[in-house]
């Protein structure tokens, strides 16, 4: 185990009608907020309205920005700054999944600042403060709810940067189930690849005497893979959604991190793979996720035979432990499919065309990965196990 | 799966040295602090000038207080209130396990109070504020390190009190796993059955569909019990010793707890036993534990299958649920005697004679326990199974 330093002050309130409490949250930390939301369906389902109505009891004023897209750009963050800035908001309330969220984190931290907000995501400038930050969360996958991570693109020749600050995790986060039942089976299904992917990320370490994280990474993703099949099949399922909900956070909290490593290959060359084409990152993952463990297996037998055995229920073969391991890379590729999601390439009607470009793109600034770090014929190498 | 609030804001420092950065994480609350200690062993072992050297190095200044006991007193905090005034003190440092924690707890929480600290330990009044408590724990057990609790025993009238509010919880603990590798044999594996018990507490719950609660909790008791024989084995062992020092803090931090309902009989009727009996918290709980168990298994036998199978491994008997039970409970008390500690009142030469007395005051306040509200009858059962 190595030494970690940890920290998620985040205030969780998790249940149902958990929006309503909003306001109440909100008062003592700001008297005017920006509401911060992606498309129509917060409107349409009333969520907006209930929010608003807390906020009013509350006493809060509103300035509200929608608008937040997949992959969130920096020109709706500088428009938020800007109106922010000058209706003198005290803080941004994220209401949507991770979009809004890091768009909403990222206006927070620019308000205050002297210097344009991107040259945090470059690195050019170190923010000393931050507005706070509040979140309803609508749909469980990305997990910045609590996280201190925020990741944008930028139009002017469509660079995406994280930035990692602790001014950046979210003051409190309400998660209500209810508010997932109306979710589309394909965001249900992409989202919880996303936080499966979140723990297998952490999980492929090559650090030793892990113990108790390993074994908490395994209950998040028994969980997981036992709650998106009833989810699937019954959407107004309270006990599953709300699994899946606790699930997301836990995932990417930072807690099952703590004393080791994580990868972040399978995520780097996903990235390449939504950047060409228009491919929703969850469902990236679930080809290229299964495909990495395809490529990297020999590196540790003994990690992917404890992952087959504890998560995935395989006998071990104690006489073929190669044959344990690859048996949970198979139960894992059979689980994603018989939750209605494409592990092939072909599938999702990409062709290998630009394999070259994304395998070049993606060790752009050196290897991808820390389990096994992966150059550019290994990433290809991967990328042909998609197909 | 019932609504909650989660929130736990303290910062951990793990790993080797976590000690020496003290000064730095102490300098920016407070100019002087308190520092609060039990016996000599922290002079002893040069732990106690390693602290002092970083405090000085920081420029924070020094008033200390030693002579904490197990079950920490009134008297000591009111002296350490005191002190603390007149010393201008803006944060108090606890070295040590749970009773100097929980002392260190008081005291911060007395000093900018305009009533007597006792007062919010009885209820009568309710804080606004404390000052802050730092961590440099030496006994992983209790998990006061960042719990918002404090326990403490008003000496007139032998009153112990527990008193949870945010405000309580450490703002850092420094968990450095080579501190606990002179520990005595009996306080780690004391330690480690607190721990255990902390789990146990919260996992036997009636809340329906706690799927990842469960699974966490049972990840954690996992690597409990198999690194407490390591830890005794080999008392320098660091991983271990670091497993066990952040399952303890896993234990008690309040994520087990998200969604569910705790038990706590158990620690109730172990009170009372140490309340009458020199009798280690640890060990009190190794003899009442699976006494507790025995009397309530057939409340919820699925549970306590549940528990045999993916804790203790015995493979489930589908057409005996309560032998698969009872299996459970049965290895649950040959680990306990294969790691020396007693599991009857007898090895720790307690007799009969005091049963009703104990199980009197236990109820005096009303049944104990929620998975099974047990009343007066039920205590003096369980203490009978504990003969």
């Amino acid at each position: 185990m190595r030494d970690f330093t940890f920290q998620n002050g985040t205030k969780i309130l998790f249940g149902r009608a958990a929006e309503e409490r909003v306001g109440a949250e909100t008062a003592p930390l700001a008297a005017t907020v920006l509401l911060h939301y992606g498309g129509g369906s917060v409107k349409r389902s009333g969520l907006y309205d209930r929010i608003a109505a807390s906020l009013a009891d509350a006493a809060v004023d509103v300035v509200e920005l929608g608008g937040v897209q997949p992959n969130p750009r920096l020109s709706l963050v500088e428009r938020g700054i800007e109106l922010g800035r000058r209706e003198r908001i005290g803080l941004v309330l994220a209401v949507g999944g991770g979009s809004v969220i890091d768009s909403a984190k990222a206006i927070a931290l620019g308000i205050p600042a002297s210097c344009g907000v991107w040259d945090f995501f470059e690195g050019i400038s170190k923010p000393e403060r931050a507005l706070p930050v509040g979140v309803v969360l609508t749909l469980p996958a990305a997990g910045s709810e609590t996280s201190p991570v925020s990741v944008i693109t930028n139009e002017e020749g469509l660079y995406k940067r994280g930035f990692r600050n602790g001014l950046l995790r979210p003051r409190f986060a309400l998660l209500n189930p209810e508010l997932t039942f109306s979710l589309p089976a394909d965001q249900t299904r992409f989202g919880a690849v996303d936080m499966l992917a979140h723990v297998m990320e952490r999980y492929f370490t090559n650090e030793a005497d892990v113990e108790l994280t390993d074994r908490l990474c395994e209950a998040t993703m028994k969980t997981i893979i036992a709650n998106l099949p009833r989810a699937l099949a019954r959407p107004d399922d309270y006990a599953a959604r709300a699994e899946l909900m606790w699930a997301s956070t836990i995932a990417h909290n930072d807690l099952l991190d703590t004393g080791r490593e994580g990868d972040w290959a399978s995520h780097r060359i996903e990235h390449e793979l939504s950047a060409l084409y228009d491919v929703a990152h969850g469902a990236g993952l679930a080809v290229v996720f299964p495909a990495w463990m395809d490529h990297v297996v020999g590196h540790d037998l003994r990690r992917f035979a404890q992952f087959a055995h504890r998560v995935w229920d395989v006998e071990p073969d104690f006489f073929d432990m190669e044959r344990t391991a690859r048996e949970g890379i198979a139960r894992f590729r059979a689980f994603l499919r018989s939750c209605g999601l494409a592990t092939t390439l072909k599938e999702l009607s990409i062709g290998d065309d630009r394999f070259d470009e994304m395998a070049r793109k993606a060790v752009e600034k050196g290897p991808v990965g820390t389990f096994v770090p992966l150059g550019e014929e290994d990433v290809r190498a991967v990328l042909e196990r998609c197909r």
